[in-house]
């Protein structure tokens, strides 16, 4: 890989070029109207403007982004996460170019894209999950019956939803077949597909995870982590490794996911995320994520592994070259999502111009902005700044080290989350590992607004 | 340990102070009138000036820094490096005061820093040392056959010297009874004594030094590093662990630097230097500083250990609590000295206000700066800025990264050797390992300017 194109923005257009630039890859950077002046730009070797802001109408568009690569010579292309990462048919694309597609085989992407699909391909490599349907409802099937089967609440989901969308609870038989009927007309307007199935619902449950990668003969994983400190769905701090789980549950994570891609014969890196009940001890599948995830940071903190580095490796063709034994995991590290948002007036956007950004230093801190001093803040696009990534030898030693970490943070010219990820962090419950992915809206007036 | 001063300013504070925040403990700082308003004085919890801009009238001033420890109830003092971080008088002082002294006792701060007695020490604790005489010369030796016995180029030094201070080079016989009256009488009036020694004087030598802790029972290192690249005696760039050496010689170096902290019953934080003839594969003694070091960081990339934290546990009387077996080496770290001078001007100081700055971050890096945008940088006090480490799995990755990373680095308002260091740490004979404590002036031309 000699020129790689990087299909995204922000911090994770920043992570990576900088791991590129480290192998000694020129970067393509391709951009809106919006993002000319970004960081990501300015870091770049080449930039090309496909478009204007709208992302549907330049970090969307297929063709433009395909042209860019064409026309700029890039052997590869790296779309990031979010946008056209885990999109089978720009994939195909970019492969049908004669372009290395880094992420995995546009066939994995579908598979694990599919959640009625990925479920049963969950079911058959022994990962554990919910009780639920095994694959989409069909028509004649007596939905009453199987509802009763799995139990109540449960959730109608939308086979082509995933990240939290297409989801709606039935509380109780009364309200089965009218949810169904919302729920598929719903799923065929967003996603183009009435397929729908049923999961048994669990509250205050913890959302867990496993980093996993495979080269299509060789697969690892690269350990936990835990994203249950979420704000309406969204993670907004995450760990690894995930806190306080018993070894049993630790263990059937991890090798059910590396079976799970074996399975696949998946390539480059993924994610399968899971559901954890304290209470109960039980682990089930959500969904699998065929791309480079935020929170990939904490990982490399505990491995020592640079993940996009393997991404490129393995989508230039080169092999794990180590195995599970060969990945140590040492201490304990933490990730801060900074969004330019007001905390104080219900989480606004907050775009404009970042007058003066200060990030902490010191021992085990590592900052991945995608924004310097004087660049502009867009209204256009999600409203993440970068991430602020804590290491220490323990967990304890971590949140310590991330309150006087978050003190030190000082972002002038838009308002950000970082004073209230302060707070969440020196939270007994989080101290305690007592939270779960509702804790924020199940506390009154814990963030002093609206949660 | 409840409340700390520190003794100093720039980065070691501002790296004492986070330390100490993250273990809950309030931090004095005491600080110049020039530095009222430094990044150090910001993060403390209170501040005191205690006198004007030269250190002699305020960081020096001894009786100036423990007024202002007694007055604010302050239980402990780390006097961070230089100024009064090897000052056995201060020391004392603090300790009469009934104030936690953050450092080794009086007695062994005054043995390393008599250079004729800690070589001697050296020797008795089986540590190898250069041919050399036994202690300081007395009235009345034959120094032409003690100089015979130890061959030529040798070096008269003083023994209340360090540091690179207090050395005269004696080429052959001819030039020997006139230089050793030359260095006495130097050594008198810079160090009020006139003891001098010889040692063998080694050409093209890397300097490579040991990393001990000790609590007066336990004693580990913390591996070894290599500062030899160096300007004029000044330490530009170190690296951890020391790339190059043969086991026998890293594992001696090792050993025998715990064995004389063992034998001197040290507590704390140490650094045995050596000299080390890539040639002969010999090494040899150097000397022993008692404090923290400016390069600690990158034994903290390589261990994971904090080392304030371990200095401010054991002043406080804990026990280290963990055995040699218990430190583990990952990796490998480099640290760039980011000075405020003009490399096109002869290395000038360049004092001035920082009016932009911008560090590096991603994967691998950390950062520690004692000024923020801003900050005037006073031409009073030592150039450095603050520094920037790297750690990656291998070397190879280590420097490619730093590349990557130096190549981020922004600071505008000051010169500073950003650029220079991006110059010298890509240099082949760096990466092959072949460049000595020399090496800058030994390469005509090589930074551009008279080296």
């Amino acid at each position: 890989m000699k020129k790689l194109l990087v299909a995204n923005r922000g911090e994770i257009a920043v992570r990576i070029i900088r791991t590129a630039h480290e192998m000694g890859i020129v970067v393509v950077a391709v951009v809106s109207e919006a993002d000319k002046t970004s960081y990501a730009a300015e870091l770049a070797d080449e930039v090309i403007v496909i478009g204007p802001a709208p992302a549907s109408l330049s970090y969307l568009n297929q063709d433009a982004v395909l042209k860019a690569a064409i026309e700029s010579g890039a052997d590869a292309v790296h779309p990031g996460y979010g946008f056209l990462s885990e999109n089978a048919a720009f994939a195909r694309k970019v492969i049908a170019a004669g372009i290395t597609w880094v992420g995995p085989s546009p066939e994995s992407i579908e598979l694990m894209g599919d959640k009625s699909r990925a479920r049963q391909a969950a079911i058959d490599a022994g990962v554990p999950t919910l009780r639920g349907t095994e694959g989409a409802l069909r028509d004649g099937d007596d939905i009453v019956s199987i509802a009763a089967g799995i139990g109540y609440p449960l959730v109608v989901k939308a086979s082509a939803g995933g990240g939290g969308r297409g989801i709606r609870l039935v509380a109780s038989p009364a309200d089965l077949v009218s949810t169904v009927g919302i729920a598929q007309a719903e799923a065929l307007a967003a996603f183009n597909s009435s397929d729908v199935y049923f999961e048994l619902f669990v509250t205050r449950a913890r959302h867990v995870e496993v980093q996993i990668f495979g080269d299509g003969e060789n697969y690892v994983h690269l350990g936990d982590r835990d994203c249950s400190m979420q704000r309406r769905q969204q993670k907004v701090l995450e760990e690894a490794p995930a806190p306080g789980l018993p070894d049993h549950v630790r263990q059937l994570m991890r090798d059910s996911s590396v079976d799970l891609a074996r399975q696949a014969s998946y390539v480059g890196a993924g994610t399968v995320e899971f559901l954890y009940d304290p209470e109960t001890e039980e682990v089930a599948f959500i969904e699998m994520n065929t791309r480079l995830q935020v929170e990939h940071p904490i990982t490399e903190a505990i491995t020592g592994i640079d993940l996009v580095r393997e991404q490129l490796r393995i989508a230039s063709g080169e092999k794990l070259g180590y195995s599970q034994e060969d990945v140590a995991f040492t201490g304990h590290a933490l990730e801060f999502r900074i969004n330019a948002e007001d905390p104080s007036n219900n989480f606004m956007p907050s775009p404009g111009v970042i007058s003066s950004l200060h990030l902490p230093g010191g021992p085990g801190v590592r900052v991945d902005f995608g924004f310097i001093a004087g660049n502009a803040v867009a209204p256009f696009y999600d409203s993440l700044l970068g991430k602020i990534i804590v290491w220490a030898p323990t967990r304890d030693l971590a949140i310590s080290r991330a309150e006087r970490v978050l003190g030190e943070a000082r972002i002038e010219g838009v308002k950000t989350t970082a004073g209230l990820l302060r707070t969440l962090v020196a939270l007994d419950d989080f101290r305690q590992v007592t939270h779960h992915t509702a804790y924020i809206e199940s506390v009154p007036d814990l963030l002093g607004v609206p949660a």
